[in-house]
């Protein structure tokens, strides 16, 4: 039998998140965190797995827009994919009546990096080994075939990247090693929702620090009384030498980001968040520009490497927060992670929701063995939901994700959550649904 | 009754252009043109149409993700629509759920303005007027009521709008009656696309040229010899007088572009269309400093007025070629026929496919009366393909599109046509697939 691949499904899964207001913010005041939940499959009976991460509503359009896809994945053999993956991504993205919904953007490219993600889970468990692990066991030359030049050669040729990559060859085992030792940093969400009380934000803020966090991330953007109090009562729990991020979830004009912040600044944030549209490059660049020391952040939002490179070759941020689910999948993270290599950028991948910490662990330790080869003031983002549907969920310790030991990409779910978080008929919608109705 | 809105509805109508390589080009190589058909019903029997233009596949994820909008329309009174429209936008951008698949950006942003423009027909129709005529005949308040200034207050505020439209009123009739008596001046695309020969091509620019236009587009981008002997071909067959534009669909990396732009300035383009990825600002910003005194165009891919500012502001283009149905409809349209004012860019808005003429004509109309107040170089894209299917059809007279006179936005299908073509149930396609299988 042929490593063809001969099915590609996607699932609806949404959890109920909204009950709680866990991951309430200004702009996502009721997030119920969800996933088009996709499974490819080969004649040998090879499987992968993905999700493209969505807050509720609309992942029935995502899963539709990767069954849109089927005539680009069916009857592809996995050894043709893994001999040229950038050709299948090529293919992927490239259909162009689909291209016309993007181009490359929204719920079209999100879809084809959802199948990209699902082709590489399927990869690495055919090869035995977690995803971060094939790559960085990879030589340059096979790991920059892996990226995508396409619109970015202004900024980043190939060879430049081949010379970026073949630099890190001779020490990337000792990276590898510490990694196995010590994991990959990480910074907690947790603690500050907007829709948390005063106290439960410090308490959470006090158990963040005890529990080996140096970075602490809390929301502001809705009242700037509000942001006052409740940066002060952080500083307060954390102390002065935790970094304290701040993140407005695109709440502001720039203009308005501008003065906002001025009168955050006192509380020492090491970073702003989304200050504004996360398709502004020229304003986040003014808004950095104008607000003394603090850097500026921001990528969750951001739809593609072409977006990026203006980010980073403008200097218009300083940390970029690559999505793993709203891309076109790893090969074009992988780019954009090369792209603030070289231009002397941090990429703290943006995780939380349900799946993202799964998946983005993967990602800088990929980067940091074969890009970066620096960790520094670099951290991963962690938030404590839902990482019990996972059969392979991340493990974090003192303040570290530990590496990713099973084989592939760490976001096969357990079949009894898809079963009852299936939306709009496992049990747990049936019921809230018939209650609605009733 | 109530003029509450009672039903939505959207269906896939395809055209199978592909058939006859109409519309093709560098990138787009098989367009079937095709479009999500949006109507809207009041309690009282009031009517709404409009369509999203998309190429073939992909059309049913947009028909969805319009559907997935029922919560924020069925029961909103038209009366409310009509006192505060800007709000009724807001609303259909801001359900924090689909935001994340957007924001406002793909398929998502593009629902919600399919569903802006059938409210704006709902509301001609039932005022009786042409919708160019609706916004014409408003009060500047009323007029900057409509627009829509988030995330773009640092390039434009409220009163610089104001400002520009009440400076117009004077003048305005005698504007709408130059436009009723000679109409709106356009240019062409059928001439030159790439699956043309070169016989073909020749006798299309000169009946082109002999039915009025003083404008010639044609498509480049895939061989440098082919668009070498297609442009000397083309300014041959036009003269020296006629203006002569290239479209090169996205085809180009950056510093290719230049390159690639040198072996054709000696036929003297005046613009250069779409020469790289549509979102990059600070490419495009490159080609347009470093190819002498050809303009640089872009738009009809780009997502929304926050792009648009930054094209418009950081000079990156001359020609802002805004997409009517890509974008959050005619509210966002309009924000950026105002930006591109205050700037002193040119609107020259997309068209072809199908429908697309119908919609822009009255787009550049309400630009002339209420905003720019200057025809100028300015012109409309024609194509001559897929009009009969319309009730009431664009009319070109002398290379200038005739006002609109029936009420609405003039995209209203015959009945026969939908049943014909919707997908795949449709006459036309069931033939089609039944012959595949066969």
């Amino acid at each position: 039998m042929s490593n063809k691949i001969t099915s590609l499904s996607a699932r609806d899964i949404r959890f109920p998140t909204s009950d709680n207001l866990d991951g309430s913010d200004a702009i996502n005041k009721d997030p119920d965190y969800s996933a088009a939940y996709i499974v490819v499959e080969t004649e040998q009976g090879n499987t992968g797995y993905a999700l493209i991460f969505t807050i509720g509503r609309g992942t029935d359009i995502c899963c539709m827009a990767v069954e849109s896809m089927r005539h680009l994945v069916i009857g592809t053999d996995l050894d043709d994919i893994t001999a040229n993956i950038g050709d299948f991504y090529n293919k992927l993205r490239s259909d162009s009546q689909l291209r016309w919904l993007g181009p490359e953007k929204g719920v079209i490219h999100m879809a084809a990096g959802g199948i990209m993600n699902a082709v590489w889970d399927l990869w690495a468990r055919s090869a035995d080994k977690p995803v971060w692990r094939l790559l960085a066991e990879m030589t340059a030359e096979q790991f920059v075939d892996c990226l995508d030049f396409r619109y970015v050669s202004d900024a980043l040729t190939r060879d430049e990247a081949l010379a970026i990559v073949a630099r890190n060859q001779a020490t990337k085992e000792q990276r590898i090693r510490e990694l196995e030792q010590k994991g990959y940093p990480a910074y907690t969400t947790s603690a500050g929702w907007l829709g948390y009380s005063d106290e439960k934000m410090r308490s959470l803020c006090r158990e963040a620090v005890d529990s080996g966090f140096e970075h602490i991330k809390i929301k502001v953007g809705e009242s700037i009384a509000d942001d006052v109090r409740r940066c002060k009562i952080a500083r307060e729990t954390i102390g002065p030498d935790v970094k304290l991020m701040i993140d407005a979830n695109q709440v502001w004009e720039v203009d308005e980001a501008i003065d906002w912040m001025q009168q955050l600044i006192p509380f020492d944030p090491w970073f702003i968040e989304e200050p504004t549209s996360p398709d502004d490059v020229v304003g986040h660049k003014k808004i950095r520009d104008n607000i003394g020391k603090v850097k500026v952040a921001t990528g969750e939002h951001c739809q593609n490497r072409v977006l990026f490179k203006q980010f980073i070759t403008s200097d218009a941020i300083d940390i970029v927060q690559i999505d793993a689910c709203r891309m076109g999948g790893l090969n074009e993270v992988l780019t954009v992670c090369m792209l603030a290599a070289k231009f002397g950028k941090l990429v703290f991948p943006h995780a939380g929701g349900v799946g993202l910490c799964e998946y983005v662990q993967h990602l800088s330790m990929i980067d940091y063995v074969q890009i970066s080869a620096d960790i520094g003031d670099r951290v991963i983002e962690y938030a404590v939901h839902l990482h019990e549907h996972f059969i392979d969920p991340c493990e974090m310790r003192d303040g570290a994700y530990r590496v990713p030991r099973q084989p592939g990409f760490s976001v096969k779910m357990h079949e009894d959550s898809l079963k009852r978080f299936e939306y709009p008929n496992g049990a747990e919608w049936r019921e809230r649904i018939n209650k609605k109705i009733a």
